[in-house]
């Protein structure tokens, strides 16, 4: 039956999409819309915008006029061009007809849960986590069933027995972020080996988001499921082109996944989105191609940038905090504040700093706060100082 | 329970997934792929790239730097331009509040249906129709409910008491797509206020796609639901820069509904591709401003495109056909072809013209074939020479 006309609008829709919440950095953005001069260090990008061989590339592309319905699942130089830089990156020989384009990591992570998620299914997520991927899941009628990873002396882990406990006759997915925003945990090989075998145990799949899996300090690449899987199973690595290669407006992603699901991702691109500007991959072309040295300056700024925050904190008594193993975020706390998103707002007001607060990344973490560290050490210089004087 | 490690990678996908159909056009372009000096009449495209005036304004906003992440509701210069454009365009006066942005007139399409099915809704849809709809319904659960144009000497004509009738107690939405793709059907005034009344007492969603509105050979723009709607009533307007503009590469689109959407939009913006490039954006805002004239080149060239197929057409008894109201497709029969999708194929091997198939769009065309003429009229001289010769 259909509601009466009477409803209001609001309530005449999906109650689960009435349900999504609104971003909780979006809301402290708006709270310090007209504040000036104000250091932002809430959202998950650097102050730099795309690098020039990128924009070229991309420009030449429409200047010929490349502005026409494109291919579903990627243009093939793009396509071989993902293949070298993830066979280049990782042990893993990755085949281009593994390699699917979508409309940033959110399309691709999206599109993965329409193509597993039937009502009711289950999706075992480790919290703190991005929280669009619950929105994602939940839009499908998914359920999700949060798993704590927890902050000690050696910063922020994840008990992955927790995670198969979790799992119950209704879960389908088990979601892994590794290098984890906000929290910057990494996942060891040995984990994923586990995982893996628990989730080919029981049928699951595994839908891996390695987007911050270059971002990391001590190695070259965190351990990717790409390593461990083989190519026709039940593992599907999602990755964007926005954090690399400072590309976040530009929503560019890919997925990873069996060449058996070629047409299932080429439909649901199409039903989806209709695909990426062809214009646009051929800058994403020349991100992939001539783009390490630009990815090696990032992640040297960023080692920088984790630096300072570390030696500030170090002189914050309150402050609770490990540095990260990867991504580009510092994730903590502040001993007497208990309330993340009151602290948000007060360190806008006081220090005229914008953080992320923890309650904007589902359960796990209602007093922590997140500091991206992506940006030019002068802007993240000034924003630590003012920090400091509000939090000594 | 989740099924079996040993099922096949594709049956452990969710089943609406899997039964997706792949494009029924698609399955022609890939057939005729190494044909040599074919004539492309397929794709719902013209064949001139998106004109520079628009180009450039992309590529100075790239060059700005505008390369962050956006606003998730579009650009407020973009969504100003937008109402200014609709307002001039229609009797209504368009509230900039009332418009998100969106990656295609598909994503419009398909965040609305999240918005608005629950699994086993269904939603009424006159047929043959765009076949992304139907997929768009059914990828959220959604029972797609045709109702079957009809082709006679008036050209393809739709029984809106039918549309009506077809309505029961599941159903949450009625689409319209006036003028429509492929038939050229255009819903008249009386009959869209009567659907409306309809929708109305019923509680029902009207979600209009109109996005051939402007491509019409009788007036300025064809009958609107935007002229006769309420603001905040329930109805959701779709629309895309593909056509008027040349712009189907770039992946934009809009929808108009109430403001009182407007969060909700914004969450499913975000949480489905998280917005369009502000490069891209700025891109729309000069063709909504100044390419009024080039729009105005477009339909002229339409019409006389239209009037070559009807010249041409006149003189192959053999083919059923009356020229359309609006968009920019010929939909017509050849007797004695009741087969259109292997039609299809025997026009590459024979004429070396590429037609779309009546089977690609749903019940209702079996045998008819679509046929666009937006392209330049040397183009379509050619393609429709060789089609003299073979429908002979």
């Amino acid at each position: 039956m259909t509601d009466s006309p009477k409803t209001a609008l609001i309530d005449a829709i999906r109650p689960e999409i009435k349900a999504l919440p609104e971003s909780g950095i979006v809301e402290v953005v708006n709270y310090a819309r007209l504040k000036k001069d104000l250091v932002p260090l809430w959202v998950g990008e650097g102050d730099k915008p795309t690098p020039a061989f990128i924009a070229d590339a991309a420009m030449a592309a429409l200047k010929r006029g490349e502005t026409f319905y494109t291919y579903q699942r990627g243009i093939p130089p793009l396509r071989q061009a993902l293949a070298d830089y993830l066979s280049r990156s990782y042990a893993a020989k990755i085949d281009p007809e593994r390699v699917f384009v979508t409309v940033g990591g959110m399309s691709a992570i999206k599109e993965t849960m329409q193509m597993l998620l039937n009502p009711g299914d289950e999706i075992v997520v480790p919290s703190p986590c991005w929280p669009n991927v619950a929105a994602a899941a939940e839009i499908m009628g998914g359920v999700v069933r949060p798993v704590m990873l927890t902050f000690g002396n050696r910063g922020w882990t994840l008990d992955i027995e927790k995670v198969m406990a979790a799992c119950g006759p209704k879960t389908k997915i088990i979601f892994v972020n590794s290098p984890g925003n906000p929290t910057g945990y990494m996942m060891s090989r040995a984990e994923q080996k586990a995982l893996l075998e628990f989730a080919r145990k029981r049928g699951l799949w595994i839908v891996a988001d390695e987007v911050y899996g270059r971002l990391v300090y001590d190695r070259k690449a965190a351990p990717s499921f790409l390593e461990i899987a083989d190519p026709d199973e039940r593992v599907v690595v999602v990755n964007t082109f926005s954090k690399n290669w400072a590309m976040t407006g530009w929503r560019m992603g890919w997925v990873v996944a069996s060449k058996q699901l070629g047409q299932v991702y080429e439909n649901l691109v199409q039903y989806n989105t209709s695909g990426v500007p062809t214009f646009l991959q051929h800058g994403a072309v020349a991100a992939l191609n001539d783009g390490d040295a630009f990815l090696a300056e990032q992640v040297a700024r960023c080692a920088k940038g984790r630096d300072m925050v570390t030696e500030t904190f170090s002189r914050l008594p309150r402050v609770r905090y490990a540095p990260p193993d990867g991504a580009f975020y510092a994730f903590f706390s502040v001993d007497g504040e208990d309330d993340a998103r009151a602290l948000a707002f007060k360190l806008v007001d006081r220090a005229n700093v914008g953080l992320a607060p923890g309650t904007a990344f589902g359960p796990g973490a209602p007093n922590f706060m997140r500091l991206c560290f992506a940006c030019s050490l002068d802007r993240l210089g000034e924003g630590l100082a003012r920090l400091e004087k509000a939090l000594k």
